[in-house]
């Protein structure tokens, strides 16, 4: 073996909130992508792997369920929005959504699809806020309501209960709009409410699931998962002129399979949704800081006794969410530990004393 | 550990001629990706693999070489000619061209790009090829040929020269054009001709290239390296809304550097081309059998005596180029052996003299 | 001649306020038409028709303009949106402006740009709005934020003052940002301030206009004038590429002509605001009915007494803007006279007294 | 009236053989511009001309043919290729089609049809060359071919017979495509074979329609006419989002019925294609100088004698189709004369005797 493959070039020790996406891979993975190696299999998803990962999928999602491994979020969100929508299709979405502002536009410059924005302070849409931009159905100045997306758990670390889930997917529906959820956390949901996934999506009514594993301890592999076929048209040939057709699935789909094949992604989940609580709880107890949203999931949002950010930030980074009012976002990964937790809000009650 | 990551899911002994990305990861490569685990580091490619992968990259193509790590070949393609072209621009190719046949239209429906294609019975374009679509500049009714596209090695297995490539990058630049080159085969090319990357690229004049991995050895990991900056508007943004920026990028870059800064790549390359060259030697030499393209890189492609294909192909899968004539395509990986050479030689004798 | 060009199809003396694009064509327009007629010339714009063009536009907004002909208001908006964005690009703009709500995304997808909509009660921008949305810069994960819009005079019938345009185009540009003006009504807001067009446009930092005719008593015309050549990239070629070349565009050219080389463009203009100021006195003495947008130009938007609208509809077609409140859009042509006027809002104090 | 709408800036007793779009418009269709002006009518289509146009489509067409009036031919091609395909569709095209060399790549990059070029000689389609690109079906790596187009009459001046078209369209139904039509020259096709419009459409399977009109005599008049209301989807909503949607339809409405209603669409073409054959007579006639494709319809392609083109292009503009040929376009007109095609023949027969 050359020197480099050896070489580790960062500081495994280094730990911190800035994203659950900073966080390595579980151990466990990587010996399963170590097992899927060897010999040769057919490329493009013809491969036992992605045909075990369907069994999976329909395990956790209901019989009539699909899987399309893709390689990241917002290429499934890409690839199940332009299998959703037609060319004059448009898509309900909150103000936040990872949609509407960190994906650089791909959701309108590839999938074609105008976005609908709605203004929601928890990150959660509801049938009011649905309404606000579900009209002008068959009037053809107007690109048409097609799809509303949900994030769960939100981009603001909320969670939608089962039931408001299946409020919003039965009020669009009764709209005749499908329902995509980006579940790039879905798993952070149904750990913190302990339900299953299918509660969370089949059986609340969504349509399309982007089905997120990079997050939770994956290399970086996510899927599209139907739910309706009815509500999509040819995502094969969707996920390919997309760019997100991995020549090699067999590596996607084992990822995929690790994490969730057993329990593997409701321990890791549980783990990051503890580690989130413990840290909510412990920034609350800190004078001059509180909390802004509910911490429901493996996030937590508090604005920090002011002047206490910039120094925290050099030895556990994290994102300023809002400058102005110097809000921030602190991330929980399936790696994070009660010392990472208690060290962070030492140091905090530290620099909020001085 | 769970059992089903223990579980393999396929017969490792099984090789065929199908594809090199049929074939599984170095296992180099999997131990730089442990090496690149642990602790977080930050997402998105700001980490110091990518960093290190930057200094590699400038060994292999000169001190203006930027290199933007991705998910497969056709985000390379894509992400390399949406840099490249304006809206109004078209990119010359072949009419075999992975960018014109295999890629579902990405290039159009994705990038925006027309393309203009030429025939070429060998894969290759040249400076005559060029101008049978290099017309019409300055008319607004003809989208305006902005880009050339090679491949090297092409897909039919052949290998431009340097100066074949310096040719067509010269009369292209003369045209006021610039020059990618689908490089998802470069190493089996600069094995072939022993020669350095550089020599087929830069110092060629190419501006810009969708350097391969995948197919030698990587699990998934490709880069659009820029030659020549002043050939590409903004690929950081271009990679992001294309779908093709990873969160977790150390792992995209871990894999790139594990090949390509030592010898890794070329001693892959050298394998596969060399098995190639003993097929073709093995197939030509049984009757009824003719090699229908030069087999300069790891790719053979023959006509075989009538009746043998199909048999064959059960154990030794391969795909039929051409039904009409009974063309095949054998390509060889970095994981191709003598003996399965040898083997299929050997069957294919047998069948032949049936 | 045969019988079917002789045939009147409509009654020529019903009028309403259901959209100043319901009026026909001004008779001076119609002859100019017949004047262009005749004989052989040059296809695409290569016309003295068209070269013509360029001098009045010159003349109405200074030396550096350029003129290109289009067809209509969401193909002038969507060239000069092209023209103006790269791929990666984001335009903010009112939640209620034409662009965002009227074009079926158009914007998004022909031109590719992300719109940033942002919410305005009567219809426009303001620095501290632009600021909502103008941000992210740099940041790949964001459409980065390249171009204002600005409707003038607006959606809601009221009309930027000079210096509301100027702080706008100051503040954009302090951004980086370039600006558009939608000018589907520009000379009703010219009319409205007895100001020229260049005081609102070229004097005010506009960069684009999309400049309206159609509106004003054309039968079809439409322009992209750019006053800033260093906003747009290939004008030419995006008009084409969009749609919008008209093969005769000499009829196209002697309509914006026929309008703007004399004062035919403020006389229609002046008749249209003035019949609005009519109208809007009229109908706020009505007792139960109130005014709720500025009559700037040529449109009113009031609330009218329960239970009036549908009866008047019969007679005087015209849109109910918001079914929620019984807010209603009374538009004025250049053909509107003080009879449809009068007419009007006597039904209306008659149906408001039942 | 000013002094602008009076001045006439060209020469009207010029004419030449650039082009049947260097015409202007025929005075019945002017007449009946003014007969459709005055009042007010709906807009966007909602108005008695353009539902009358409906009864004249179905008179030429049958009974289930829709009319969707758009502005010009790049226009109406990229809403019926839009409306035929979806995101993973390809087109099938002769290489010198319009689509594929005349409007900047708009159908790819509007439409997002990927377009699959085949050689033709004679500007004309026939099932063996559809079938040298209608393959890959099913297969996600290829974009699906979906759509043959032909155009009639050809962009070489050729013409289809009922039989060759209804060939291609049953080879194409038979596999699972649609046939689309551009007839931007569809009267002169339909004059020159003395048979109604419906037998080359209709009749012989064509499933949508580019109807021209401009090139026949009208200001700007186009229509997507729908044969097959099941080889498309939603036309009304891909007519607004690709900006072909005219807010005053009825003038485009009542050019297009000028045309049809009566026999000025087959009057026109008559004349248009007689003085082609006149004209073609006499140039084959003259030393030196020969055809190069059969003058089927308006157009004459021939090879003029050596040094001849550039001073009769002086008096009489025309195009050089092939410089590295000689070969020319001579385009007649409605308009043309028997003095114009006369005095062209005479002046070719001096300048070649030099």
């Amino acid at each position: 073996m050359s020197e480099s493959a050896l070489t580790r070039r960062h500081d495994p020790a280094r730990r911190g909130f800035g994203s659950d996406n900073h966080a390595g891979v579980h151990p466990e993975v990587l010996r399963a992508l170590a097992a899927a190696n060897g010999g040769h299999v057919a490329a493009y998803g013809a491969d036992p792997y992605t045909e075990a990962l369907q069994d999976v999928t329909r395990r956790h999602f209901g019989e009539r369920a699909e899987c399309w491994p893709v390689f990241n979020g917002t290429g499934a969100n890409v690839v199940a929005l332009a299998a959703m929508t037609d060319r004059w299709d448009a898509v309900v979405c909150t103000d936040g959504a990872h949609v509407n502002v960190d994906e650089c536009g791909a959701p309108e410059k590839l999938a074609g699809a105008k976005l609908l924005p709605v203004p929601s302070p928890d990150g959660k849409l509801s049938p009011a806020l649905v309404d606000l931009q579900a009209h002008g159905f068959g009037v053809e100045h107007h690109a048409q309501p097609r799809v509303v997306t949900v994030s769960q758990s939100t981009e603001l670390g909320t969670v939608y209960t089962p039931e408001e889930l299946r409020a919003v997917c039965e009020h669009a529906h009764g709209l005749g709009l499908t329902v995509h959820l980006d579940g790039a956390r879905l798993a952070n949901a149904a750990a913190s409410l302990d339900v299953p996934l299918r509660a969370l999506t089949t059986d609340a009514g969504v349509d399309v699931v982007s089905w997120g594993g990079t997050k939770n301890g994956l290399m970086g592999a996510e899927a599209v998962v139907v739910l309706n076929p009815d509500a999509v048209r040819q995502p094969r040939f969707v996920r390919k002129l997309s760019t997100q057709l991995a020549s090699k699935t067999r590596f996607v789909s084992a990822q995929l399979l690790a994490l969730h094949e057993g329990d593997l992604w409701l321990e890791s989940a549980r783990r990051a949704n503890a580690m989130a609580r413990r840290l909510a709880d412990g920034v609350a107890a800190v004078p001059g800081a509180r909390l802004t949203q509910s911490p429901d999931a493996n996030g937590v949002f508090a604005v920090l006794p002011e002047g206490t950010a910039a120094r925290l930030q050099e030895r556990w980074p994290f994102h300023v969410w809002n400058p102005a009012t110097g809000e921030v976002r602190l991330m929980c990964a399936w790696d994070t530990t009660e010392e990472d937790v208690d060290g962070f809000v030492t140091a905090l009650r530290e620099e909020a004393g001085r």
